[in-house]
């Protein structure tokens, strides 16, 4: 068939603003058709987008939308004209009886997805019909969640007087070390993909002093696992005439002010997925590496001093708080060379991790600021300083004491939203396997 | 000398902060020491930081720290406690009197940049030593207005009912056809840096309806001049159930509300640049490029149907008409294989541009959304369609008739903050010859 033109013709209202109070009213609705029922002299269609849905009634009389209504398939794009009627029939007690029927765009049958959620699907066919897959409600929950999270996160950092930055993605060399890379062809040179907005964020404390930044950065690691991605988006700060400890005020509050934020504002999203949040009581728990050691021992689990405490650990820690925990005073030698360490004791640092419900939410610390200091930090990592020369320069010109963190957005999505594979709070997911759609 | 640990001292004002009316109260004031005037019982230190700066003045009386301030460096990093006090021989009517100072970092001697404006560099030397350039009160100002036109265009985009999506920087195929890419090495196969998140946000239409993203976006063109950057900051947003008429408003919207914003809230920053900004008056002029070649035929410009205007062409258009024109019904030749045709004429495409002060800063259009004109527009361009299957898929069910636009923010950011390179608009830019820092 021919398909119609959108014209001059434009959606009066999203479908799920339709409510019986509006009964007599005209509306044009225009969306996709979910699910079609012929009954007589009569078709059903759900009428959905992203807002949800409305029951549209074709009734034999208005002939010409009656027929087109019966030769539709799940998921063509409609629009209709259309009266609201109350309706003690429907789920919502609202319908709107369709005067005329345009049909924008066919689609094919079958569904390589089914959106109703009747029959879920595995995940992978999930990301291979992704855009499918985003018109269940439960997938926008997700968004919705994801986007508050953004949102109080930059309302937050502003208030705090925060300047926003935007650090390049394109580097000249592995800024961070050894750690995995993505390489770029860079015209006749080879860059790569940032890890971090690290080594950038705080050279801006050296003249913006207080900023945050918002974007992706990548990961080159083959991890294969729920929790880990290629391509991250990550929310950084970094503070300038700061410690650590000022910036774990920020930390709390940030954290707090999402959960507050989407326990309010996201209600409708919280309920669609059945998920439940409690707002984390300010200050967080805080304790030393050291405890957090002696703690697991007291549980019978042994970690030696200086080795890293697994998922599960972390989860026991958490689990015995009841709520996020600040693990601090880390061994130097778990943490990279930009941390700087405590000056009665070089062999702890002044980094740290935030644990909620045994994820690893955020990372960072105290960072050094002294060129000399620098310098030897990066040897000590058997880093070469010639390969930092053009972050080590800015260093000797009046680089202020600095700290910051970074936070994982995606994980912290997971956990919010409450879905089990970090896959499910990216739109178009990255990682090892995966390089499309 | 040893340097001094921050401990528990804190800033409690910016230095811009101190003013007469606070006479009497003490302060603790950071940042770097840009001016150092030694004159016999006195030693005057312009104390500068994001804000701007202040006199803070230290009397012999106060031995140890008037010992330590004769002994300072330009940008020494430094924390002062003092008491204010009026002055009428301040420009600014007020000074420090300093009772204890901190010498946080030092700084080498002498600066590869003069900060304080009084031999101005040129822009290499500048981005050279960024970090330093960025300590000036001009360079502040124009990321301050930058910020704003984000945080304006952000606000407007969420009120307009548009959904903000991250789409993926990393992508599999030259998605938008023979354009410049940059290759990355993913894992053990090949992939590319965005060029636009065109595609991706064009799909989004099929779930989310109305979308907006604000990312960077990757040219490996080797174009060395004033307007060019190969790591981009894009606005984008794509409406579905929309053409492109419906988003010229959004875009008049969204410049209208930048203007007045900046206008308003970033006064000073305006002034710090010497920069004056009209707010452009909404509808902006409509012309076709029909009319635009016969506008500058008039003018004794002649250019042949189907050919691109200059930017010299373009300040004509733009001069004329006193403010923003949006170009529309360009030769379908001219536009991407993803811009719809006309249906009257398929030789004419549905795509346009916006101009204003003669510099293109958005180029958008009503899209093709049937799978199989999708397909026919990629072999029309000699594009393979089978490089495109990831995408085309979602075509085949239910695309909805959608439009879109992206704007370069670093452009936008020029002629606001009225700088005459885009480099200046960019924190760390990259570009064909620069990598670094």
């Amino acid at each position: 068939m021919d398909l119609d033109n959108i014209g001059k013709l434009r959606k009066t209202h999203y479908a799920s603003e339709i409510v019986p109070a509006m009964d007599g009213k005209d509306a044009v609705l225009m969306g996709w058709a979910r699910e079609i029922r012929l009954l007589g002299n009569l078709v059903f269609v759900v009428l959905s987008d992203r807002s949800g849905d409305c029951q549209v009634t074709f009734l034999s009389k208005t002939k010409k939308a009656f027929e087109i209504a019966q030769e539709l398939n799940r998921e063509d794009v409609i629009a209709i004209k259309g009266k609201i009627k109350k309706s003690t029939k429907t789920n919502r007690g609202v319908e709107v009886l369709a005067e005329e029927i345009f049909v924008l765009n066919k689609s094919k049958t079958p569904l390589p997805l089914e959106i109703t959620e009747k029959t879920p699907s595995d995940l992978d066919t999930r990301l291979n019909s992704r855009v499918l897959d985003l018109r269940k409600p439960k997938s926008v929950a997700v968004f919705k969640i994801r986007n508050q999270i953004l949102e109080s996160a930059r309302e937050y950092f502003t208030e705090q007087g925060l300047m926003e930055i935007e650090s390049p993605k394109i580097i000249a060399s592995a800024s961070e070390g050894g750690a995995a890379l993505f390489p770029v062809s860079y015209y006749d040179k080879e860059a790569f993909l940032r890890q971090s907005p690290q080594l950038y964020k705080e050279l801006m404390t050296a003249c913006f002093e207080r900023v945050f930044e918002i974007g992706h950065v990548f990961r080159a690691e083959p991890s294969d696992t729920i929790h880990h991605l290629s391509e991250v988006t990550q929310m950084d700060i970094e503070l300038g005439f700061a410690t650590e400890e000022d910036t774990w005020e920020i930390l709390e509050g940030v954290i707090n002010r999402i959960y507050s934020d989407v326990s309010e504002k996201q209600m409708e999203a919280l309920e669609m997925l059945g998920q439940k949040i409690k707002i984390p009581k300010i200050p967080f728990k805080r304790i030393t590496y050291d405890e957090a050691v002696e703690f697991l021992d007291k549980q019978g689990v042994k970690i030696k001093w200086g080795d890293d405490t697994s998922r599960e650990h972390e989860k026991m820690i958490t689990d015995h708080f009841k709520g996020p925990v600040i693990v601090h005073d880390y061994p130097m030698d778990m943490k990279p060379f930009y941390i700087a360490h405590r000056e009665d004791n070089p062999k702890i640092s002044y980094g740290f991790d935030l644990f909620m419900e045994g994820v690893e939410i955020s990372s960072g610390g105290r960072r050094v600021h002294e060129a000399a200091q620098y310098i030897e930090n990066l040897k000590a990592k058997d880093l070469n300083p010639a390969e930092f020369a053009d972050i080590i320069k800015f260093y000797e010109y009046g680089m202020p004491p600095h700290a910051g963190w970074a936070i994982g957005v995606d994980r912290l999505t997971m956990l919010i939203a409450g879905v089990e594979n970090v896959r499910e709070t990216v739109l178009f997911p990255r990682d090892l396997k995966r390089l499309t759609p």
